[in-house]
């Protein structure tokens, strides 16, 4: 059994971005616009394309039973709008995300997006993270730790402004993937300096507040291999040392996929991070789309690496899918179903 | 021959903060505030003291032979005042730093800071430059790619606003550690996720630009092992191969340093990175100051790894020392002397 705990819908049908861009034309007229979630019309048949012939087919080649699946990430663009265009297009992304899942209840499990906007409470991202649970059968959420989209202007993760949507987690017992969106800062392009910066600032913002020890069931996936940290996983635990952070009970809490693209890069995780804090992914279809010429594999095609990588049985198990149960407490059903 | 190209002057006399304290608080009372440079009372004696018992000292425990010197990194401060404040700070910094290295001319090479400052064209920062290579001797300098602080509002490094830096690095032949201050947003903390994520974003604006290729002679050291981007080789060499950007000729212009605190990190870098372009560095005495209970030695004695890394002599060699013969031409001179 593999699961990758990290796919966005990157393959949607034309009609859903064209959607978005309606809307995000008519934010950009008047930023206070609300407008209506309306409808986006796509047909069971328009989303089995784009499943089928993509992720589907990319799954079964690399041997990937089950993707737990969400809007993608680089769309969710939270600081496009307001907090009306964005629970809309949220609840858009969502259902779509569900309807993938109905269509392919063996080989996808929902996350969502949330409709976080900048310097607005997250009182509309926690119920849509409750609807999407409790009505709807979603397994975890992504939260944007930056929804200024690179600019960092709202509150670190260890500010008050995020209890409410930390004690909704605990409460339904989902974790959630701290994944930032689109970035709107020239300095950053968004897949690469951005992508992964974010992922080693969230993980030192939780580092040096300590505050997840306050939120005893809280989980988070650091995606992209925890981006800069287990290749600083000395320059971590010594400051931790130095400054009294508590590096252990984080680990508690947080875990890393294995969204590493060369074989070098995931000997490193696997040694240096506990295997029980790794769930195999591979953010595939994403950001790096090309083969490898030295493997003439792609480059996210992350199993390979893994195999390689000189681990047993039994930690390779742990990697690809017993972990992820243990994660993500509700897959449990959708895995059985 | 050891030559550490990454060190900073971080036990400096009680006096020199004191001088900038008055400073900064001049600058907050009134931002546009000019002052004068005036004089800060360090005597040849108080600086054998700050550099005898801590630096020099671990140099000699790890048989580093010289290091390359600069101004504390996370002093720069260019977010703070304006550029005439930056002169005088930075001036004051480099002379400091060029006091070291007359008192012990065989185990110091100096490299400046510059002053930076945001909003400002460089004009002043290519006179400091032009001032200490040609009068005081120095040999490299230290660029920051954020003088916002960590707010990232400049523009990025492949701008025309910095070409007049790159043209006079060019004509004096020396090279940039490219290399950030401390961060003044709450979300990042300066020696974590504020320099890894800046290391990971100075590159890829390099690789996303290509501009380095208009500057033939222009050279970068990206310090803390380039931040993220070992890590990610295959990330970075997947989405240079799917879009184009040219890796190859990029390596003729960026190197990294061995500032990664752990043995899987060097083990890592050394594999992934040509080592034509991996330089000797401790970043000693820095963001970690205690001991890896793991190998009873400090976090940042860095040669203790490259020894473990499987090199060869030849190797060993190239990171030691030659490399950074190559990419500071005017090291050669020092060396000598």
């Amino acid at each position: 059994m593999i699961i990758d705990c990290h796919g966005h819908y990157t393959t949607a049908p034309a009609a859903v971005g064209e959607w978005r861009q309606t809307q995000v034309a008519a934010v950009e007229r008047d930023h206070s616009f609300v407008g209506e979630k309306g409808v986006i019309a796509v047909t069971d048949d328009d989303i089995r394309g784009s499943i089928e012939s993509a992720q589907l087919q990319a799954q079964r080649e690399r041997g990937i039973d089950l993707t737990i699946f969400s809007p993608r990430a680089s769309w969710m663009g939270h600081h496009i709008g307001n907090v009306h265009t964005s629970k809309y297009w949220s609840q858009h992304q969502n259902e779509l995300i569900r309807r993938v899942c109905d269509l392919f209840p063996d080989s996808f499990a929902p996350v969502c997006q949330l409709p976080q906007s900048p310097g607005e409470p997250l009182d509309e991202s926690v119920r849509e993270l409750e609807r999407c649970v409790v009505e709807m059968g979603f397994v975890g959420c992504n939260v944007n730790p930056d929804p200024s989209g690179g600019n960092w202007e709202g509150p670190p993760l260890w500010d008050r402004h995020w209890a409410p949507l930390w004690d909704k987690m605990c409460e339904l017992e989902v974790p959630a993937m701290i994944h930032v969106s689109a970035a709107t800062n020239r300095n950053l392009e968004t897949t690469a300096s951005h992508y992964l910066g974010a992922d080693t600032t969230a993980f030192t913002q939780a580092l040096t507040s300590g505050f997840m020890s306050d939120f005893p069931g809280l989980r988070w996936i650091v995606p992209h291999g925890g981006g800069a940290v287990p290749f600083h996983w000395g320059r971590f635990e010594g400051m931790a040392r130095d400054k009294g952070w508590d590096l252990d009970s984080l680990l508690e809490h947080v875990f890393f996929d294995t969204c590493v693209y060369h074989q070098a890069g995931i000997d490193l995780l696997v040694r240096v991070v506990p295997h029980e804090n790794i769930l195999f992914g591979s953010e595939m279809i994403g950001a790096v789309r090309g083969i490898d010429p030295d493997t003439g594999r792609h480059y996210d095609d992350t199993g390979l690496y893994i195999e390689r990588s000189g681990l047993t049985e039994d930690e390779k198990r742990k990697i690809y899918f017993e972990n992820a149960l243990r994660v993500f407490p509700r897959l449990d059903i959708e895995v059985e179903a």
